[in-house]
């Protein structure tokens, strides 16, 4: 028996949780994680912007807190899920932290006594039924990145190398394809706002930029591509995002108007559970097709890939880790994906934060989306990140990094002050 | 222009709002319902059965009162979600009623000045993203279900007539074939109290009876489908439900062991989402199937039809108006079976509640589950019904007939006290 570490200094709950600090593995074997609480809240992230299905003008999401303790220290780890489907603080609060507070933690540890963030959320899925991937997915999402951060913090580690080293034999990559999820419609933009906010991008470092369709005519997108265009230079450094507007016919005649342009991916052209309709679309459409943000479960991609007629030399999968039952499910996806016979490199995790940029590195996705310039504080990246010729290099904080963003940083405290 | 009528009786807000009352069509004619209030909380009905998936230990559900305001008098309406799937006011509070309340209410009105719940349901789902058909269906159920009940109130018609003269050429069914959701396993249940259960139901006037199965080994649900049997007398009248907790070699050797039973049918035996393992069943499997409790929209349907294999002739579809966007959705989902060329008699609703049971009336769906011992006071009809072998007429009452179940009106009640 190993004996027990006595840490000699008091248990600072309002410490700095940004102090790492360092054990020796003797002393890490003697600890054991404890939950000191959770906290959820909701955060607005509104804005006037629109795609061509919704506007943001009410977007709210869930911001969590995990306070845990561990060789007498705290570690304070951060979730929060992605834009676009809204806060889910009653499911956390009322479905998922019962069911963790009720359980024997001693039975999610791992061998070194840190909460394991795979058998907690097998912890607080308990008594869910299957089917019905919406909402609670978004839930999951962000419960489960802030254990993933407590997770990488107690290894002081960034998260995508402690990705590398247990699902990964070691391989990362040192530089992560990102793509500005942009091109919005706002009120009064016009084909000039279109073309500075690209020209913007590409004064930051991005070389490939995406812009929303499907809000106006055909003969306006196409003016609207051709705009961007203009700035872009070719079809390959463009992607276009119909979020979903289109039924098959619009769809179809979306793409063959947009065919010759050769674009990088037309994203979302159908309702994400039309996988029929995809597969029709991808009989006539020869580039490449994005989609999956509206999936949320292995499930839905499950399907998606034997019915949607989708091409795993060309096309692209977006679920995304935020907002589909968090990083403990995305690791299912990716095995998922490579039964399919698929690369992983398919898959461009949507949402363009922190955790899907960990996961792109240290996984070794496609790359991640990134939001320079919406749905702040937070989309986007530390605050010193570079982009180089549409690259970038993960962070070397322990954790997801979040501390190092300082305007999300500071606006969680501010959430939950 | 019609003078505008002016009751002589002051608003009543506080008075019984089973005080139906009558009005001349001309005085219809120049009314206009607002809307007063609405207001939405959670109900435990958490109890100890289980299935083989889940526990009820937890269960809550939402329920919704609408107070509405049409030529003088006040209209409620009462919606609540089915059990399984949790309550969902977050959603119905932070997204559905600010939609509602900041929309102009005059818009959705019909030819008589009654709020339409269809025009409603567009109106509080603006700025949802499409896809992830889970817990928003769920709140859009008990939210939507409350707008149909003030909605018949204020035409003084049970909801099934409404439904019979509006949307089903003024067709309807006096009896409705019914059977109880029951056979849950609890603790020390055993074979006799099973078969103590189905005497319980047989002596209600059940014909038809459902037990769970998947919760021990195939040998033990074949003791238990035994006892089952010597009470119910044949297969056609004993239905399985495995509650989606078999993967597909699970569900083909269980159905291989059932088989010869011919069972009136074998239910959720997989995962909602996985039709193409349906399909393979099917194949297989030559008796009935019934699923869809889990599915939650037309889109989910749409692929279990597409992909799922089952056969027009004779499996089920399970869907339930309450957790799966409400009766507005379900007409929908009644158009897309006849686009497929499925009869709507092959629709058995889930949720044993009396939104199905006037859903199975008015718009002629093959009958409705019934909930007479579990999920109370939310599952059951009301106080006064009778079974005769098997079929139950519908209730006479306007609206859904909450009013006439007194244990679930008073529960209601109790609720927003």
């Amino acid at each position: 028996m190993q004996e027990k570490f006595v840490p000699n200094f008091s248990c600072q709950f309002n410490a700095d949780p940004l102090a790492f600090f360092s054990f020796s593995n003797q002393e890490i074997l003697s600890f054991t994680m404890k939950i000191r609480n959770i906290q959820t809240q909701k955060a607005r992230i509104d804005s006037n912007i629109r795609n061509a299905y919704i506007n943001f003008s009410e977007m709210t999401i869930s911001v969590v807190v995990v306070n845990a303790e561990y060789g007498g220290k705290l570690i304070r780890g951060y979730g929060f899920c992605s834009n676009g489907r809204y806060a889910q603080c009653q499911i956390i609060k009322e479905r998922f932290l019962p069911r963790i507070f009720n359980s024997d933690l001693s039975k999610v540890l791992d061998e070194n006594g840190v909460l394991d963030p795979r058998k907690i959320w097998q912890t607080f899925m308990q008594n869910e039924k299957p089917g019905g991937h919406g909402d609670r997915a978004v839930a999951a999402g962000a419960l489960d990145m802030a254990f993933w951060d407590v997770y990488a913090k107690a290894y002081q580690k960034p998260l995508w190398k402690i990705l590398s080293e247990q699902f990964n034999d070691n391989q990362f990559d040192e530089q992560i394809f990102v793509y500005p999820g942009g091109g919005y419609y706002y009120p009064g933009k016009g084909y000039d706002g279109l073309k500075d906010e690209f020209k913007k991008y590409q004064d930051q470092g991005y070389k490939v930029l995406k812009m929303k369709v499907g809000g106006d005519s055909i003969d306006e997108d196409l003016r609207r591509i051709e705009a961007a265009l203009s700035v872009v230079g070719k079809g390959e450094n463009l992607c276009v995002d119909a979020n979903a507007r289109f039924d098959l016919n619009e769809a179809l005649a979306f793409a063959d108007a947009i065919q010759h342009y050769n674009l990088m991916w037309y994203e979302e052209p159908l309702d994400p559970d039309d996988f029929l309709s995809h597969a029709i679309l991808a009989e006539r459409y020869a580039p490449s097709i994005a989609t999956g943000e509206n999936l949320f479960s292995k499930h839905g991609l499950q399907n998606l890939l034997r019915h949607g007629g989708l091409r795993p030399d060309r096309d692209w999968i977006q679920l995304d880790p935020a907002l589909s039952y968090g990083l403990t499910h995305y690791l299912e996806i990716i095995k998922l994906v490579e039964n399919f016979g698929w690369s992983r490199r398919r898959l461009i995790p949507h949402g363009g934060h922190q955790l899907a940029l960990n996961i792109a590195a240290g996984l070794q996705t496609g790359g991640s989306e990134s939001y320079p310039g919406v749905f702040q504080p937070f989309g986007g990246f530390a605050d010193d990140y570079e982009i180089v010729d549409g690259f970038i290099r993960p962070q070397e904080q322990p954790g997801l990094g979040i501390e190092e963003k300082s305007d999300l940083f500071n606006k969680i405290q501010e959430v939950f002050d």
